[in-house]
């Protein structure tokens, strides 16, 4: 099968194609950022440098692709709430113009959507947060996320467009850019690595749901090919993690003291929140494999080796 | 209390503008289409002819308002599917707009919203629909509604509006274009009284939930001072009525015979369309208190004086 990742030079683009060519997919890289050079992401066939909605641009040079995985975003929560006009452009017009032209296509792909599973719910009315749960989300990047999600949701009649869409709750691992103001566990690791303190709001009990990218990568794999009538599904690890739990974990793995620079805790952060997995589970026979140590112990090695 | 009305020259607007007066407010216009003329809206203190979003152009002419009513849209469903890009940008990226810069100003004013009853909610899981039903909405214009109403929410702790967003379904009254893709009582009493075919999809046994828009106007009166935690309100006429319900009750007051155009139903028309609207009626002492058949006469009423 052959599969465009629109945003497949980004930190979860390089997971999917790597796990997607793996699994014998013809993959191709559309990206607004030019490749790093030929090694850094060889399972890619080609790359074209485009919008990820200008569908003209990409669709013929790509092969005319039977599967689209979108993951091209340029914002993330904290941009989002500053400059809800742009996210609002980029991300749900984007979209708009992204399904219309995939719509024009002698032959409608299936479209496989990140969405965010920390960000659609809100705060949560019960723990672990399955998908029929309301979205009420507390942020622009959410609201935008549910927005995309409605009109992806109608493509399937408007437009003849087969859709699942993938609720990812907080991925973490191997190319997360350390210096962002998203993925806590790589700003940590890359802060405890470098011997700096972490910023840690409030008493440090605040549970979120992490998963590694390399698990999120498998479950696209699957959900290419699913079968089933579901249309959306949560992508978590399956349990949560305090924050404190991180910080420990990264004192286990680097033998040594992390400093902690304490903050009062934020009004808008929920106590906790946790995703069920089960749907995806049963439906996309998907779990995520990776131990939490084990994922934040490769996370570590990456940014080791990639990160100065 | 002096108070703006965005899209105050429009169908809605003429009524709140109307009612508003009367209840004692100084009520001032923004719209972007010029005055009909003094006799018109005599309601009106001043018109601002400028666009919504741009509380610059409007707020100091309209002498800093403590009290905004957003009546102001360009788009309707129909024209919303055609064109979700436009949907987007006159109403979400407008909203966006308008709270940053109410948001700007010295004395926050509090904001009520005219989000739709009718597109919100989707298919309805139980009838009649209270506003905690999910919104599941089934169109591109309400899709944008929903996203409005948690910027809206947001716009509460982010900006310091106070804010009340009123859920109408299907307004009806003097003042509504009869030639349009929207408001089904205007249309068919409009056709009737030109001794036209009124169109009928299916067997008109669909129920839809009617409110005269004089009686929606009392209630963003009340919406104005409510005190109380609840920010959603459902304002519908109490029931449903069914198209040929609409039909018999324009034969009675015409006293003759109406024409039928018949067509296949249509798959994404839900079969019924009730609001509860106890909680309006109990938190803001509303309730509709014109009665369907007597709105219908108002209407055919002014129908046959104003409209050639």
């Amino acid at each position: 099968m052959r599969c465009v990742i629109l945003g497949g030079g980004g930190f979860l683009g390089r997971h999917v194609g790597k796990v997607m060519a793996t699994a014998g997919y013809e993959l191709w890289c559309v990206d607004m950022c030019p490749p790093h050079g030929p090694e850094s992401t060889p399972w890619f066939k080609g790359h074209v440098q485009a919008d990820y909605w200008d569908v003209d641009h990409w669709w013929a040079e790509c092969g005319e692709p039977e599967c689209v995985v979108h993951l091209a975003s340029s914002t993330v929560p904290a941009t989002a709430s500053t400059d809800p006009v742009s996210d609002v452009n980029q991300n749900l017009i984007g979209l708009l113009k992204l399904l219309e032209g995939l719509g024009r296509q002698p032959s409608a792909p299936r479209l496989l959507y990140a969405s965010s599973g920390g960000a659609v719910y809100g705060i949560p009315q019960s723990v672990p947060i399955d998908e029929d749960h309301p979205l009420i989300p507390i942020g622009a990047y959410g609201i935008t996320k549910v927005a995309c999600e409605h009109h992806i949701r109608l493509a399937e009649t408007q437009y003849g467009l087969q859709t699942r869409i993938l609720r990812i709750s907080n991925p973490y691992g191997e190319w997360q850019r350390p210096n962002g103001v998203q993925g806590v566990i790589s700003v940590f690791a890359h802060r405890a690595l470098m011997g700096l303190p972490v910023d840690v709001w409030g008493d440090g009990s605040v549970v979120r749901d992490f998963v590694y990218a390399g698990d999120v990568a498998q479950a696209f794999v699957t959900a290419a090919h699913h079968q089933g009538s579901a249309r959306v599904f949560n992508l978590g690890g399956g349990g949560g993690h305090s924050v404190n739990h991180i910080i420990k974990t990264l004192e286990q793995l680097l033998g040594r003291h992390v400093e902690r620079k304490t903050h009062a805790a934020r009004s808008f952060d929920p106590p906790i929140n946790v995703l069920d997995i089960r749907r995806a589970q049963e439906e996309l026979s998907w779990t995520p494999r990776v131990a939490f140590e084990q994922g934040v112990a490769k996370t570590l090695e990456w940014l080791r080796v990639a990160v100065k």
